[in-house]
């Protein structure tokens, strides 16, 4: 396996194997580790010391089954911390084809202003080649997506950044094609596309032609772990063909959230929004189903997913708006404005997409403004245009763009709904316990992600738990947090957990499928320990970065205001919140 | 001495004595352990929680020369850290004179946008009577002082909060009148504005009629000690009349500045501006000499103060253009936004006031907006204009009001010259080590007058210092910063130190006023490490804040990019740094 670096002061680029160091790891446990080995916490996210690290999932590239994600790692200028952002996307397959381990952007051009794209092929090695890029800037990309296909082939995969990057937004991610070359895959979180604008690099094409694809040391081994966690993915309610996931897709959640009073409501003001049924998966499928003239089923954002839980939103006339509307998106630009037009929220998903925002950051930002008076809560028109005013750059988009932590100071706000910097997500900490302990202990800011309680607390996965308690929840939140970075580390997509924390086959398969692949023998306990392993390396990052437990707190404004309907704050007192990290 | 408590979510007030443990605290060391023992560290900035303490200095009310300080403290909406800002006012005479030691604003209304002003009265005991102040609010301060004292009486002293406070700012200051009455008196640095007007409170008017006065244990000692005090600023080169600083004020210093290559020009690119003689004290004083058609020496801002060093700028008709100017405010939006016409730079001084902006972080803000590109640099119209935007709290002013932090993130800057939070003021840290020092680890974030150790390094108080050399400069800094800690708390003007640093009896005239006022012995030790517990104190509220040892850095670009003409970096390390508070 190969690490290409990328230098973007003087563009040129270098190819080796991977150290030593790095053999057994991938994705986030590989990112996460050349982040802190390499990068000086201290340094600014946006200069020329920061890097960007893109690395694919160890089982990426392969055939065992909804694994095919990228992760990027980067010093964040949303958190200020360490930060590890994933999407699925054929682009994190071919990186595992043509055996590129790590692919580390460094530096910083001279020139402002100006851009390049890189194309990786396959040439008995990964090679790098430079093309100007600049004319490609200031467009949205669902408009210049086409020309490097044109440019290319209909072959490639693609990644790239859009306006908001451009334009420094700490909220800007990094988008990869979906299976039908739209730019619509995002790694959103923690302002990474402004990483990526600051050296200068707009595109990252891949060319997988001639490449050798992955080695698989075990494959018998190998087999036996895919077909468990195939049997597995199968069968549990969530994961399965026209289950949940297929049918509704992710925004299945709204009405369950809703129903459970955790529906983040006007700017987490309430955990319930009369409007939810309006905006929820059920809803999407309704509407598609009649203005289709049948039942759509979702899709897959990769390739070898048989989970396939991307819709597409369409219009009246049987167009698309918008693929895919999650349930962050549709919750955050709707339920946490009030807005609950369905056409309106996909719109407002497109446009985040076309101008590379991510729609989490977006909506919570927009909801503090209109808490601020910039706009009624509920008023969509409006909403879609501060999008507007945010892809144009103008003084009001680039108040929205810096994000919702900056917004709320802009606006001098005292209820702004984040840690470290970075938004919280559409579960409300004060009516779900675990779910807001992950995100105050976090490494990555507010991030559901990161350890998704919801599974036990709402779900009832490995067993209901009570979402109002926070009896055992530090426990549960660790135990969730090493887990999910090793998941993060695997490849496969945080949904399989669903599977496989029920149904203990599915989990044994996941580590047949890594031992498979490296021709290792770990253990179920020999990953957890890796998972907090990885943990524990970002932890230190944040530290030196200044980040330390003081940060690992929830808003002011939890601790003192009831939510609605529950009427309850979050209660959960700091030693708690010391033992997570303090126990790892 | 009483304390006077406001508690403004019901418009209610407690009058107490002082509590035993505050008996001999005046100033910073009273604000600072107030806000300690009373604000939680995490709290937000604007909420109900943050409180507001005025104190006056020890001295402050007697007849101790250039004493009439008063300080402001609270948990900075700017820094998140403790804030204590201080300005020399008569207002801060009265409230010694009304034997209030401590003046606490509490709580928050429910009401937003609803503001109240305070008058505060002597009625055998502080009282305090509340009054409806919302239609003074949206103006300018210099359309509403008159206000005041029309409603009042032309004996009271004011205190107020302009538009920027109104529209939430963290630069935002508090406004105190000078001896004409005019709001330009201000507690500048920090955002504490804001904090005034999330409580809903726009003015607090103090009327000492009947008031007893200062109590002095042992007027004998206190009186030899003030005639010592006296006697040392009135020899002082810097001190003295007509000398340098009531000829030119404190912006004498530009000259010195500029030719010590440490002056910060075009947003900290250079350590040399060309338009600095343009700009300086000596311009000031010539360009009013010629307009008044007679030399114009400088005048007090204090009841009391002997130096005298408050200019006035004049325009061609000979009318007022703004009092007073100082150095900072010069350099901030002359200097460092490339602006070398005076009228300009003081009427951009004027509208600060006016709006109730800190000079110094207007002007550096501009500066990384005219490097972002928003105005081109030199551009005075345009930042004329830029100043206005913020008093109409537009979304442009909005985000240059928010500070040079903020302005930076939202712009995606990296050359941001900000030390937690805080915009660097008038001396570069990459010519002059000993103040980077002192920026680097103040609890205020950079603030100059936190350890000002330009006094050795650029104006040869205590002997001379080579200010490229960063040898024995973390002990300077230390000894500069605790004995800074104990000097704002005795109420005199920081720029009394120039003379008792060189002149020992004056010094030792310090301490005899003290001791006089108080009836104790402290020696000049004590006072020393009555300084060092002050910080000792702010530091652990930073700490529990968040902010840590890794907060005390300057910015990056400043240990890679080597400043003009010097060609030198900040190159102080990272263990130096650490040893300014670890040897406190």
């Amino acid at each position: 396996m190969f690490f290409v670096r990328v230098n973007m002061t003087d563009r040129t680029f270098k190819v080796e194997e991977t150290p030593a160091a790095y053999k057994y790891l991938g994705g986030r446990g590989l990112t996460s580790n050349v982040i802190a080995n390499e990068v000086s916490p201290l340094c600014h996210a946006l200069g020329p010391n920061n890097k960007l690290v893109f690395s694919p999932g160890i089982l990426t590239g392969t055939s065992a089954p909804t694994s095919a994600r990228i992760s990027i790692g980067g010093k964040s200028p949303l958190t200020g911390g360490i930060k590890e952002s994933n999407a699925g996307t054929s682009w994190a397959a071919d990186l595992g084809v043509m055996n590129i381990q790590g692919l580390v952007i460094e530096g910083q051009p001279a020139e402002k202003g100006q851009y390049w794209g890189i194309s990786v092929i396959w040439d008995g090695k990964p090679k790098v080649e430079f093309f100007d890029a600049t004319q490609y800037t200031g467009k949205v990309l669902s408009e210049i997506y086409p020309a490097m296909y044109a440019k290319f082939s209909d072959k490639v995969s693609v990644c790239s950044i859009g306006m908001a990057a451009e334009h420094g937004y700490s909220n800007s991610g990094v988008v990869f094609n979906d299976m039908k070359k739209r730019p619509t895959r995002y790694s959103g979180r923690g302002g990474l596309g402004a990483v990526m604008a600051s050296k200068g690099l707009k595109f990252i094409v891949l060319n997988r032609a001639g490449a050798p694809g992955m080695q698989i040391v075990d494959k018998a081994l190998f087999e036996e772990g895919r077909k468990e966690m195939i049997s597995a993915l199968r069968t549990h309610a969530v994961t399965k063909p026209k289950g949940a996931l297929n049918s509704y897709g992710t925004a299945v959640l709204i009405n369950i959230l809703n129903e459970a009073g955790g529906l983040p409501t006007r700017n987490f003001s309430s955990g319930r929004f009369k409007g939810a049924p309006m905006i929820a998966g059920e809803a999407i499928f309704e509407s598609n189903k009649t203005r289709k003239g049948k039942e759509v089923y979702n899709h897959s954002c990769s390739p070898g997913c048989i989970i396939q839980c991307s819709n597409t939103v369409y219009d009246a006339q049987g167009e698309e708006i918008t693929s895919c509307l999650e349930y962050e998106s549709a919750w955050s630009l709707g339920a946490d404005c009030e807005i609950d037009n369905l056409d309106d929220v996909a719109l407002m998903n497109a446009l985040c997409n076309d101008y590379g925002l991510d729609t989490i950051e977006t909506g919570t930002t927009i909801a503090v403004a209109m808490e601020a008076g910039v706009i009624p809560f509920g008023d969509s028109k409006g909403a879609i245009n501060l999008i507007h005013e945010m892809g144009k750059g103008t003084p009001q988009g680039r108040i929205l763009g810096a994000g919702t932590a900056t917004t709320g100071r802009v606006y001098g706000m005292t209820r702004v709904p984040v840690v470290k910097g970075q938004s919280m997500p559409a579960y409300e900490p004060r009516a779900i316990k675990g779910i807001g302990i992950t995100y105050a202990t976090s490494t990555m800011g507010a991030d559901h992600t990161a350890g998704y309680t919801i599974a036990p607390e709402i779900m009832g996965v490995m067993g209901k738990q009570d979402p109002l308690s926070s009896e055992g929840k530090a426990a549960l939140s660790r135990a969730f947090q090493a887990t999910t970075a090793f998941l993060d580390s695997t490849g496969h997509c945080l949904f399989i957990a669903f599977a496989i924390l029920d149904i203990a086959s599915g989990y044994q398969g996941m580590v047949d499928e890594i031992n498979g692949v490296f021709g290792t023998s770990w253990t179920a306990e020999d990953i957890l320990k890796q998972g907090g392993d990885i943990l524990k390396v970002e932890r230190k990052f944040n530290e030196e970065a200044g980040i330390g437990k003081e940060a690992d707190r929830v808003p002011e404004f939890m601790k003192t205001e009831p939510l609605p309907p529950h009427n309850t704050v979050f209660d959960v007192s700091d030693d708690t919140l010391d033992s997570v990290f303090g126990e790892l």
